[in-house]
């Protein structure tokens, strides 16, 4: 039977996101059970991220110094700034390899009926980022969902209001899809966008 | 972009049974940027675990101490002994609330392709505490896996060979099924088994 520091084991695991009674369990056994060193190395990273890592000033990821790689990268076009989601959304950029501008990462996104209002994705820096007086263009790239897209208007909005140019990532149909698997919605908005 | 100290998270977190990269990252974020309360409470639980758990001297499942709570309960009955695989397979049969004997955990279960055999899952354990002179009985509790049943079949016949009584889990249809959804296999084993 479970007994204490295993139970708070569990407890501990079920708080990741995604991860249910069952998952818990089944990870505890395993760490203990089949791989004492990744549970160490577990213990360890978390430990060194929590008290390295802290945001970049400029765009607001995870960083272990005061700017990170990319906004330290001279080489990059700071003419250019993209608003993205999370760390995970910028990734999925960078791995495009089709932008070379620079990047400010709300770390969130809208959600009213979660709590999150404006001011918890850093809307007021933001603002002031945009306006460093080299920023010419801002391109929204937060998610197609109905809280991304909120969150592009709203802050577009705010952006366009100090007189900057606001774009978003156009909407259509994926590459390599069949035109007959892919949603209504799609299609409208790649038949409104064509080219 | 993700920084040393971040990708080394990710990578601990994908060390985690059923968690690929995209969920590892998720992990790494929802912990970073929303709940580091739940970080430091995990690094600490798994360093705890680490060091508190050991396996029950009797029956091998986790323990604190040198006996689990289990075997050390008095009022259980000694004459039965319940072979499952896994701590969170004896949790279920205890919720069950039907089984009042003792335990032996295997702590995993025959898998020649994975490398495991009959002498990591503690057979040479189990038959000597299978003789202790007072158990009377062992039920397999293992799954009805092909796993599951090489593990029954294997270990039953070395526990037969001293002479002690072996039995199985009942297979057949679940409480609360409609016979139509209930596989083929599963009837057939209903049918032979019937009372």
């Amino acid at each position: 039977m479970a007994e204490t520091r295993l139970d708070a084991l569990i407890d501990a695991l079920r708080r990741l996101p995604g991860v249910g009674q069952k998952s818990a369990q089944r990870m505890a056994f395993h760490l203990l059970q089949h791989d004492r060193d990744a549970a160490a190395r577990l213990a360890l990273s978390l430990q060194q991220a929590l008290t390295a890592m802290r945001h970049c000033e400029r765009c607001h990821t995870f960083t272990e110094h005061a700017l990170c790689s990319t906004c330290a990268d001279t080489r990059r076009d700071p003419s250019l700034l993209c608003v993205v989601e999370t760390p995970a959304d910028q990734a999925a950029l960078e791995r495009s390899a089709s932008y070379r501008g620079l990047y400010f990462v709300l770390m969130g996104r809208l959600s009213p009926l979660d709590g999150v209002g404006v001011n918890d994705i850093g809307a007021r820096e933001l603002v002031e980022r945009a306006n460093d007086g080299v920023v010419a263009e801002v391109i929204f790239a937060t998610g197609f969902s109905a809280e991304g897209e909120a969150t592009a208007y709203v802050l577009g909005e705010a952006l366009r209001a100090r007189g900057l140019k606001v774009t978003r990532l156009a909407r259509g149909v994926p590459a390599g899809s069949e035109l007959e698997y892919v949603d209504l919605s799609t299609i409208a908005h790649a038949l409104v966008d064509r080219r």
